[in-house]
């Protein structure tokens, strides 16, 4: 999506460090390996950066700055050998640093043991590292003192003053020049509402050069009626009668608290034991997951490492005003900056506990990011395990344990749109993720008022007089590095086939039996998910249960959609991570963002696709499973003006990872009581 | 799903009118020409059948009672003359029989309005009606007094106190004969857990002549160890440490009550307003939902009446006493006959409120079963929909809408599984369908201990010692007699097609374009869901919204399943209506189930298969949409000794059916206080 956040970024200004009472994530005493920068490792990250680069102070642009993971291999023994008392020193604390200096992308690995510079590599290749939230803003302002501009907000007789613009990444179209780092600015009406996004000034076109922070080209192509504003603003003080039905009071309540504990990022609930920590570029990241198994009497390990590694959202409108959007939200944009503060209540029930996080500015300095997350027990009314036995005479046998989890939820608002990220964790041992997207539709301007008076292909829904809700689509990639019991861990696909019965010896003609095929090397692990039935597993070979069955988990398939652009059309060349739902690679540091480091005009030369040609060895090695999502977006008249939430996700579940059902002796659940209470419902506000 | 229920109908006929005061569905004193018959109603109807059969009486068994459902366009010209008075007389209440008498099938429509028999049909097709609970136990207790299994435990050790037995569906394997109403009869061993299905003794098969109430047939073909009892018990009262860890306490809590109305059968909630009645085959029904537009300031329909119209449940073991274990569960077992109490506060949250049913006994007679439904509001914590805009100074806009929504549960135990049933209703118009799979694998005792011991075809898992979780698929069959805004609807797919783009006039070489194809006929609606993207819909093509959109809802599938047995295979000739996912019907009220009036050892003849054969024209009529969602199962260790919860479903999403987002208008929830609470958690028990 598009979006510059202009004012956001100030926003988060007026908390730095005058809110530092709000736990920050990466606060706690002991520090682990794994967290977060904090603030201070942000302000030392500015200062050896700036200071190895002294006569360009003013240069220096930080486009990305978060943690340098340690080496996996060097964390797991040092975590091996840490419990109970720590006896060796922590690998190195290391930031990763993307800025621009004088003009060229640099890519700085910086120690924070040594406060010194490990390496300063200057990126030569394609492509630009993600936007600034500064930059955006002084990119989408320029236009407001560009004369072509003014007079052709006058042509459409709109006010000045109730113009909002942001910018937008340009993509790659076959060019073979580079473009330096170029943006373009699209304006919105307010005059009325506060939903911009309903009321776009179609068919203005202006180029802004983000290193000379200038105006290169403008075009007005023609004009094409803003929608109007009525009925386009969501907020509930706006609204009129006649209102929707009212609901009565419903809240949740422990009263003897959550079950989970926050130790820094450390969470524990339940059987769970993870890390929780955020960045600037993909949100929230879920790293040793272990789940405790009641009968060994130990955590045993599930995931090293979760996230959103990539989004991609190409827009079906090839007007010259549209065509270009095919946006990498976290690669452009930073999923992790596009974050909002959660909304107590509505966004996380009442029993939700709020953290905050740090990302960097653009000159470096940390910004603090409150209730960035949440966390609550999700009690949604479902059953976890039940079962009535009748057949025992005298009575029933009834025995029903409710579901109860644990969510970790993060909203990331990438300009227009919403999404609503769940990390959940099941008793059952299941992890499963949840993506939600609500918030406002791009729509282009139109003159079209029916669609009766339409006879050409508009690329989209008419929504509302005026308005098209432009088809697009969804891509979610997860990067999911999988430790099952271990490092060491292979791809299975399980396959039921038909087996045809043609001897005579049963009265059935067929019945289907499962062949499993481990793959050997990352080609056999690129899969399209579609009818054919199959259960794909990440399974540990060297690790087999009481029965001589291998100890896995299984990935449980939600809503998928596969590309519908031709494969040689260059936004699905930069987007090539998202031709298969599946991929498996062995583990390397490096390959985190599966549209490559450098998104931002990338040319598909550093994507999963690129990383899997070398169509490496991945059985029993440390691998890692991506898996994308995704939606085929046709809007509906029901989309406007605000977008009711639609979601989807996927489940890994454990498969033949327990000996037997990890939940059997889950005791059923207290009854909580009430005693003497005077109850009352009164306003939120 | 084999099952017997032996004791069930037991525990039902101690509440036979002695619990009246528990208020029944039917029982409001207006009544609804939709409500499930009254136990007055039940009576009367066995006594016209027993009376219309005098010389006969003790030959009768009543296989189905239910109410035989109104003409739908004699209901619908009612309802609109219905209110605010009642001018016109409500259409007679019918029930609809199928009753054994002499040994053949009667089908007999009773009318209680003139207490007389309209038609009395002797059914001389295949198949046979739902078993009884009655007969199915009777069958079962055969085997007791029969020598040769006698001695079949003996030779195997067991104790015949320890044994408990259910009947088994016999299928249909090509015979051209027919066998007759008869069953199998299977057992297994209890002696120290109450999971039997854990503990089969295999091998022995016994076939029952229903009729007759005689062994036809006995075979020991070889002695298999029954697996252990340790282990398998799932009663909380028999763990043993170590125990999961426990959770604190956790409710929802509504201050004010729930913000439903239940009047009868008849729920209001929030915008909706529907009719929730019960059916012994089928379960709960879900009739009449219409929607309130806020904006139209009037009711509008979306669902005459949805229900569960079959299961499909075949297992993949081709051994000599489980080739033939593929299910029809609805058809044969009844999935209202098989439902069960819910448990509050386990099945269901606090605030859930509770519904009881009436089914007729083999006799005729009624026999209550109460909390056979809950009700309640879910809030599981999600958003409705939300946005931040950060882009307008001077703060950040944040507008968030939690999700609530109200669920209708019913848990229907056939035999081992569990079917959690949900009807989810949501403010944004949405039905979404959930269904859970909980409760007990069928295994097949195994002489296998390791997995390493095996070398040939076995079926399925080994899950523990001496146990195999056979491979099986569930395939549940929805009929969703959709109205949208009226009857007259067409099923529109409107599929995603790629456009390349080959003539220079974008930098884009492709994207994806809507054509949306209506169905003339029934041929054109079966649809088998893959990788093809569609949305389907099914519109009013008589209704357009302002901005000149059919106005429509659209099917959103969830995780579906295509049979992978072959389509001339026996069991897949009986359930051809799983052949595609998707099928589209002309109203006719005789097409209630999909797998035939007479499932048990029914031959395909009458399946929404051969229905559709005719391919009716399906365009701007009254249409039927049939959807089969399903799973394959293959068992793994987690779900041993009883299954953690696995679930799927799919939405019924408004789509174009209001003019913009329906729930815009809705407001923010009220903040829910608790003054002066003194809290204690206490044990449930």
């Amino acid at each position: 999506m598009a979006h510059s956040l202009k004012i956001f970024c100030c926003f988060f200004f007026f908390f730095l460090f005058s809110t530092l009472s709000i736990i920050p994530l990466s606060h706690q005493l002991e520090q682990h390996p794994l967290d977060s920068l904090t603030p201070n490792e942000f302000i030392r990250v500015q200062a050896i950066v700036n200071q190895s680069h002294p006569t360009t102070i003013n240069d220096i642009t930080f486009q990305y700055i978060g943690l340098n993971e340690p080496d996996k291999q060097a964390l797991i023994s040092w975590l091996q050998n840490h419990r109970p008392t720590p006896i060796t020193a922590p690998p190195p604390r290391q930031a990763f640093v993307i800025a621009r200096i004088n003009h060229q992308t640099h890519e700085l690995v910086v120690d924070l043991s040594y406060d010194n510079i490990v390496s300063d590599h200057i990126h030569h290749g394609f492509g630009y590292p993600l936007f600034t939230f500064q930059e955006q803003n002084r990119a989408s302002q320029l236009v407001f003192n560009h004369a072509p501009f003014l007079a052709a907000l006058n042509k459409r007789g709109l006010k000045v003053e109730e113009v909002i613009c942001e910018t937008f990444a340009l993509g790659w179209f076959g060019e073979t020049k580079q473009n330096g780092r170029v943006v373009k600015v699209m304006c919105y009406y307010l005059d009325g509402t506060v939903n911009l996004y309903m009321r776009p000034i179609e068919a203005i076109t202006v180029t802004v050069d983000l290193e000379a922070m200038k105006i290169t080209h403008f075009r007005d192509r023609l004009v094409v009626p803003v929608p109007k504003a009525a009925g386009t603003d969501y907020r509930e003080s706006e609204q009129k009668a006649p209102f929707g039905p009212e609901l009565k009071g419903i809240t949740v309540v422990q009263p003897d608290g959550p079950s989970f504990i926050i130790d820094g990022s450390r969470v524990r609930w339940a059987n769970w034991d993870f890390h929780l920590t955020f960045d600037a570029r993909v949100g929230p990241i879920v790293s040793l997951a272990s789940i405790y198994d009641t009968e060994k009497q130990e955590f045993r390990r599930v995931m090293y490492r979760g996230f959103v590694s990539e989004l991609f959202v190409p827009y079906m409108d090839l007007t010259e005003e549209w065509y270009y959007r095919t946006f990498f939200d976290a690669g452009e944009y930073g999923y992790g900056l596009c974050a909002v503060p959660l909304e107590p209540l509505r966004d996380c029930p009442a029993n939700a506990v709020y953290m905050g996080a740090f990302v960097a500015a653009q000159n470096g300095m940390p910004i603090e990011m409150p209730n960035v997350f949440c966390i609550f027990e999700r009690n949604a009314g479902d059953v976890m395990w039940r079962h009535t036995e009748t057949m025992i005479p005298p009575d029933l046998i009834t025995e029903v344990r409710p579901d109860m989890s644990l969510v970790v939820r993060m909203v990331s608002t990438v300009g227009n749109y919403d999404y609503i990220n769940d990390w959940e964790f099941k008793q059952i041992g299941s992890i499963k993720v949840t993506v939600g997207l609500t918030g406002l539709l791009e729509v282009r301007g139109s003159k079209y008022t029916h669609k009766d008076q339409i006879d050409e292909e508009v690329y989209g829904t008419l929504l509302a007089e005026n308005t098209l809700g432009a088809y697009h689509d969804h891509f979610i990639t997860y990067h999911l590095d999988l430790d099952v019991d271990g490092e060491s861990n292979s791809f299975v696909k399980s396959k039921l086939e038909t087996v045809k019965v043609t001897d005579q010896t049963s009265p059935r003609k067929s019945y289907w039996k499962v062949v499993s095929e481990t793959a050997k090397t990352e080609s056999d692990a690129k899969i399209k998910l579609g009818p054919d039935s199959a259960e794909l597993l990440v399974v540990n070979p060297n690790k087999r249960t009481n029965m001589g069955n291998f100890v896995g988990y299984r990935l449980i398939p939600g809503s998928v959609a596969s590309p519908l652009m031709t494969n040689d059309d260059y936004p699905q060349i930069r987007a090539a991570f998202t031709e298969y739902n599946v991929w498996v690679t062995p583990y390397n540091k490096s390959e985190k963002w599966a549209g490559g480091v450098y998104t931002d005009q990338s040319r598909g030369d550093d994507t999963l696709a690129t990383w899997t040609s070398r169509n490496r060895r991945i059985e029993n090695k440390d691998i890692v499973l991506w898996y994308t999502l995704g939606f085929h977006h046709v809007p509906y008249q029901e989309d406007f003006p605000l977008m009711p939430t639609i979601s989807t996700g996927f489940e890994l579940r454990p498969a033949n990872f327990f000996e037997y059902n990890p939940v059997l002796k889950v005791k059923g659940p207290n009854n909580v009581r009430w005693p003497n209470c005077s109850v009352s419902s009164s306003g939120l506000n």
